[in-house]
């Protein structure tokens, strides 16, 4: 497998940073996201962004996902296109990566989920 | 909004890419990619990245997603670190996705949705 081509430079996305929100919700007793309020983070987020006026093309998108496969993490999400990926925990961590990062570019390290975290 | 900040030279996201499919089915009557094969185009790539040994961490990672809100170019996948949106019609163009871009990565410029593109 060959690595990535960069980017061109300057070149913007048809979002600037397009978050993802594992929303899987197992059903087999087995532990997932929504089980831990994946939901009600997706929700915030969504709302927070929208009342910033940071949702559109060009801007910010919140979006529903499937499992991310990195459930020792979770509940977790990711940005791109850094690929920063977040443990959070509660609203207060959902508010703080949106003023923070999806509004100012500025990572959230002490939410970032441990690179050897995995499924 | 500040800009993206570059992502370090030669940092390595936790997948080398991520594509996400829009699987959204509208039960109201509209328009959605679920009723255009989304759910086969996805059950398709899934199968083909882990049969050419590119699934997982430092590799690839198929996703599944909700409304990407791009639906205008549904059925509708988006491969991230680049950004780069495809609007697929069959099982051969998933096959090509697979083969150019997550193995070599490749862009397939026939299958890009134009950028114009949105809900």
């Amino acid at each position: 497998m060959s690595d990535s081509k960069p980017t061109p430079e300057g070149k913007t996305g048809y979002y600037q940073r397009h978050i993802f929100f594992c929303l899987n919700d197992r059903v087999n007793g087995e532990e997932s996201c929504a089980h831990h309020g994946a939901k009600e983070a997706f929700d915030r987020c969504k709302s927070a962004v929208k009342a910033a006026g940071l949702a559109g093309p060009g801007k910010v998108r919140v979006n529903k996902a499937g499992c991310l496969d990195r459930c020792a993490g979770g509940p977790i999400a990711v940005v791109y296109p850094e690929g920063v990926w977040y443990t959070y925990v509660d609203e207060s961590d959902i508010d703080e990566i949106v003023e923070s990062h999806l509004k100012n570019g500025e990572i959230v390290e002490r939410l970032l989920t441990p690179p050897e975290i995995g499924r």
